[in-house]
């Protein structure tokens, strides 16, 4: 049945203006002044703004790590995340040495089918480049519509690719139009400070940060620009968290270099103290990257602003506090790393960003979904308000305040690292592809119902920088 | 009578998508997917893109300079904007001083009345700072709509303020609600460098370009962006031209300073050795700032894609080859500065922007019109194609090539800086309110249609970056 | 008599070595290991090091300053300044439009003449570029030996001159081999900010600080330095106080331009609050450029390690707190500027900078004395411990701590700005040209002995940076 | 016996001036104007520089590389450097993994012993750092006087150590008081690149420098810079030969990071187009890092005149071209790398330096030795003219020109990458602690004369800059 959405104000990434949405057959069809359509089941959207259903590029749901498996799968995740006005997410698909790429996916289907309760896609992680990796890159990226690649510089003997590696997946990337994905840390430092401070009996969870400085973040982000820059490919860097970071990506970006940066709520709003809370807290607390100290927010805050950072992601990746996080008891390098995000990523930058004066709106639309649906193949399908998408909207209320808490939220997890938090805005209704997902903040989906999105390839045409200079020439 | 324009693409700052608009009453009322209006006259745009209209943030019309006037005036000058697919302009109001700003205003408006067929709106010179002027600005800016303030660091003895002007000119401005634009360049070094050429019996049309390096551009520029920092206001910088002014605005940027900049095609486009070709014919090339030297055009695009830079002006200032400029014949100090640009700013931009693949096509609409419009108090009246804007829409087809020339051009002067340049596509229709003003590449329009805008305040909320520090303290 | 320096360890600004010292004749004739010399008369210096002469570039005796004159005269300033280890000092003549430059001259020779202790010479004052002026300046630099010109860029309507003759002082400057030296902050704004702070009856010494923010030293610094690469020309930077004239010295200096810096004790070591002293006593701590907040101390600190400033001055302008600091009680912009440091500066360097392990001992005698010879044309005569220099040395006693007070200073004024802080190291013995000035630390030299130097011409050969780009071509 | 030079004119790293030099018992006894000593040799210096010795601090003599030797043993190597005016080199001790440090420096005493003709020390590569290693190494530094380590972040699966190797050996020399050295490449990507050009049949020498290009060079060094910031240990960067690098090493020392750099004559005198010579003459010329676009060479000019970098090595490797550089004949890859320069090191940098007005004479004498001294633990023992220093100085006749040759060098190869060029100044009589090793331009040392030096430990009272900040806390 035809949806009528009245009396919102809609938001773009450019654009605010009050309007009706008319959806019929998944799509919008219609936006205009006191639409009518018969037979359209009428939501009143007055005093609300109609967003574009939030896109979260970076979540690990139903992933293996440290011995134990995260704590939220495919359907407990997406469900939260459309609780948070989220609508499309794109997981990461691990893949292991040896084993055909294929495979790795074939598992992450499964993992996703029968659960999902809005659509989703895959970065594929590259751990090595062998003759059979570069056989079935091409297939993956144009076939199987997985156009982002995901290289680790951190996790020594885990993830760790070295960096003939990444600049050979920035190679490929460039060939095949994928975006590549860095997690940028310098794993080897990483490795001989984490032993030094076992070593030397530092075992609670505040050695996690002190192990993992900023500059070695900063460094490794800077080593990928430049490759990216002798590859003249293109780069994308998750979980960005300091300064450092930042200003490499700007001083790339400025020299026409395309790379781009992505941070996460958790890095915005807590900082490394958290670390230090009593009774093996703080293991709640253990993201890698780390949290930091508090100046870094402004040098993040002022780079979303300033277009020098473009996305925000959740990262999510949750784990109990109570069976999980306790394995790194006595010894922090085995509490498992990560936190639940996927629920209160979008309401936290609107909370924090707009409603605080620190984005504009539209900002708030491009960063939490239309430059995510550009980067990664994903719009004009998904990621704005425009007739002929898909109808993923959110209906939000900006004019309550709540207060975030693990007593309340949707997330499969015993403890949410913004307990406490008051925040300004709430998602109400949620539609994807013009079903309720989210009904007046009821649950109103289907598990299954969600939809895995084969992906458009990297367009530079849609994005706005694109490397010029400093190519390799062989 | 509503119009109704199917089958086009429409493209905004931040979409691209085929749906049909619908025009009443000089708004549009709606979009969307076949529709269908009865009574409605209908446009076809197929294999169209339909943008908003342009918007000339920077115009000279029938201004005095130099013992002449401007060739074009508010008649011509807006036909040509139109003919090249603007519909609204703000144009400079000159003051002098000791003579009340209500009375320049009024001597602007008049030149426009009964004159214009589009919509335009004023900007305010500021020459000097008395107790007068400060008694007037608020009524100027908040009551007049006339929320943007023009400083000059350069013509010496003519329209140059002193730092304490334009410092204050920036107090004034914060409190009220109005942007700062500069013209700079060091007025006082550039003095005595024309004296030096003239005196050595330097006068061809080269030594414009000569006695005004860049490096005095960029020292001008840094300077008005760290008064701005310590006036924790906000500043536009007209007509940028070189990578030193780009470096400072972006350093600005980077600290937070609330500092935005201006380009032109003709700094794009050409360079210093158009000032060099035989028979004078290098006066038809003399603006202020000057033509530069090539690798500068790079550092302008570049700064265009990352958003160093985020508008595009004419800076239109019309004088004859003959009549007009060769009063600088023997003395190029008396050369008119300025050239005609209105017409052609707007597809020269999509051409060598879009079609060369330099920005993004909603970089193009954002920065020929939307971005101008948030800027200055346009938005979202003006600026974007959405659901209750002004129809200021332009039909344009990307599947021609044409070459500039003052043969075919509507401006009302005898030669074209970029003659002979092919460009690619063509606006084909102009509306401005729901009403032809170019028809099928034919004027449609009626002088006097064009009516003065009020203009809001400056509103940061609508783009997303406040100053925040180095405020002065007192 | 010549005299023999026994067993003292000798320090250049490249060396440091035990030996013995011969001096006839004024100069120094050998140094050896075990020398002897029938006749001479023999100083021990054991245990103490044996410096050449500190050379003080920026010093202001005897001046007429807003109503009264500075409280040191050449022959009170001299001795206090050879007491403090320095045997040298570069005076600011000052300069009045209509007033033939000799004349200014031939002032301060008067003035100094038959008091100095040490030698001394002149710095010339340029507020206006007239057609006499430049008739005058070569013979002022070529016969008259004064080759140091000064430009104000701050004190309005009284030292300020505009940017076209600061232009014109280094195209001057460099076509006859003069040093420009620029006093660097935005006379323009800070006249502004002065008037509202009054308005707003904000009179205490704080606002001295506060209506002079750093931010406007640096814009300035900036100018002057990006006009000096215009002009091909070289420049010296007065009293450099703050971080941002750091990063502008900086980024001229990697550039190739011709740019030096100088700071000066107090703004090491103290820091803004000074001013907010009760009872009038912040007027004691009124400099200009003002003191700043303590973190501009390890910028310059910095700074001096890597080269990036160069000298170290005092700018000692001495006023008496009873009786002229207290002309401005009730008005802040009356309390004459500057404060005594002309006896301290030596000894504080070493101090603060030695002792404290910031500088080497090496790059101590080459701030404080050597390259201040290079740059002022002093060198190879002065600046230096080599055989055939002037015997113009400083024996020091690393080995003692001392309270600097009022109390015990030989200053003519009645408050010194470092009163209570504890140094290490002191002068023991000076000589000037191979006679005592000071034995013993007690006084044993004769006002008028001091000699006026003639110094060189600027030469780029004795200092290692050229300005080699971004001239202006005409 | 005494000798005693007579009439020369002295130059050290601050001063210049005429006296003559009086040495007894292989010191410098005496420094004085017209010196006598009864039975001395005299050496008449009339017009000529009296410098003290070149060091050397870069050189690999009969040093195995690519299944061959160096062409150049520590006899004909150091016979060469004493010609050219280098009187102490320090050569590099290779090890191997699972060799004790001190067998591999066993094996290099013996190289030297018996043949070199002057004195000597050793750096002390570092491949991997194992329990024997850090037992060894305290010992290596502070009984065998060997004070720098030398870690290869190049040359994949031979010399390059990972970069948790690299951070350890700085936190060792931290420790223990030695300077880190890196040769600063992107191994990895190098290695890919040259696999990828050969996989292409591109294996001309050209592909040399293609498969090195300077933004991985830049990189690496970035990335050495932010781990010795991190360890707040010290780093010397060798051979460094582009923008890019000086860029880093600049950033790091403005930050307080204890960074020095040092180039070569190849870098800043040839460039890459000299590997394109035909006939496999481009062989001669593969040096790594590789020879640059020219652009880079003012670039590296302008740090030794700022004080960027701070040494010239030569990075002396010599095969001959016929017989070992043409085992590389089809695969540039098996070319030898490096060349012979020990001999023309110290007169190119007078030639191009001083004579071409680039840098002044005393910055030479710091480059090319003082400065070396003070880094490497020689100074005062060695590096300048002093009295209590050793004699090791030479006499140079700066005004002649000559032209480099292989017809006419000392090296023994049968090639001299500088062939042709034409210099100023040449060295006439080298000494060493006093004794002759060069007699008006003819042999006149002795093989085995030359002695090991046990050097201090890295001594920053010396030398200016200590890292105060971003010390990894633990």
């Amino acid at each position: 049945m035809a949806k009528l959405i009245k009396h919102g104000t809609i938001v773009t990434a450019a654009d605010q203006y009050q309007a009706d949405v008319l959806i019929e057959d998944k799509i919008i069809t219609q936006i205009g002044l006191n639409l009518e359509a018969e037979g359209a089941e009428i939501i009143d959207a007055s005093g609300h703004y109609v967003f574009p259903g939030g896109i979260d590029p970076h979540t690990h749901l139903d992933m293996p790590f440290g011995g134990t498996v995260t704590a939220d799968d495919f359907e407990t995740g997406t469900k939260a995340a459309a609780f948070g006005g989220t609508t499309t997410i794109i997981d990461f698909c691990l893949t292991n040495k040896g084993v055909p790429l294929s495979q790795s996916v074939q598992t992450w289907h499964e993992k996703a089918a029968g659960k999902a309760v809005i659509d989703y896609g895959f970065h594929l992680m590259i751990g090595e480049i062998t003759d059979e990796v570069l056989a079935e890159l091409p297939k993956m990226i144009l076939d199987e519509g997985i156009t982002s690649l995901k290289v680790f510089m951190a996790y020594k003997n885990v993830f760790q690719a070295d960096d003939g590696t990444l600049f050979r997946t920035l190679l490929e990337a460039k060939e095949h139009g994928a975006l590549v994905m860095v997690h940028a840390e310098n794993g080897d430092v990483i490795d001989y400070l984490i032993k030094k401070a076992l070593d030397e009996g530092n075992t609670e969870p505040i050695y996690h940060a002190l192990t993992r400085p900023s500059v070695i973040e900063g460094e490794a982000t800077g080593r990928a620009a430049k490759l990216t820059a002798l590859a003249n490919s293109q780069l994308y860097v998750v979980h960005v968290t300091c300064q450092e970071a930042v200003e490499q990506i700007t001083e790339a970006r400025n020299k026409g270099v395309d790379v781009w940066g992505e941070t996460c709520p958790q890095y915005l709003l807590l900082d490394q103290s958290y670390l230090e809370k009593p009774d093996f807290e703080g293991a709640k607390y253990v993201w890698s990257p780390p949290l930091r100290e508090t100046y870094h927010q402004e040098a993040l805050w002022n780079a979303l602003k300033n277009g020098q950072l473009q996305t925000l992601g959740s990262d999510h990746c949750s784990f109990n506090f109570k069976g999980q996080k306790d394995l790194g008891l006595g010894d922090f390098s085995k509490i498992p790393n990560g936190g639940p995000v996927i629920e209160d990523r979008f309401s936290i930058l609107y909370s924090e960003g707009v409603a605080k004066g620190r984005i504009t709106i539209n900002q708030f639309v491009d960063i939490v979904s239309t430059r995510i649906a550009k980067l990664f193949g994903l719009f004009p399908r998904k990621g704005t308000i425009a007739v002929g998408c898909d109808a993923d909207i959110v209906i939000f209320n900006p004019n309550v305040s709540r207060t975030i808490s693990a007593e309340t939220h949707h997330m499969n997890v015993d403890y949410n690292p913004f307990e406490g938090i008051t925040i300004t805005g709430e998602p109400v209704t949620v539609l994807s592809r013009g079903e309720y997902v989210i009904k007046n903040k009821q649950f109103a989906g289907t598990p299954g119902a969600g939809q895995f999105v084969k992906r458009g390839t990297y367009n530079p045409a849609s994005l706005g920088v694109t490397t010029k200079k400093e190519a390799v020439q062989l």
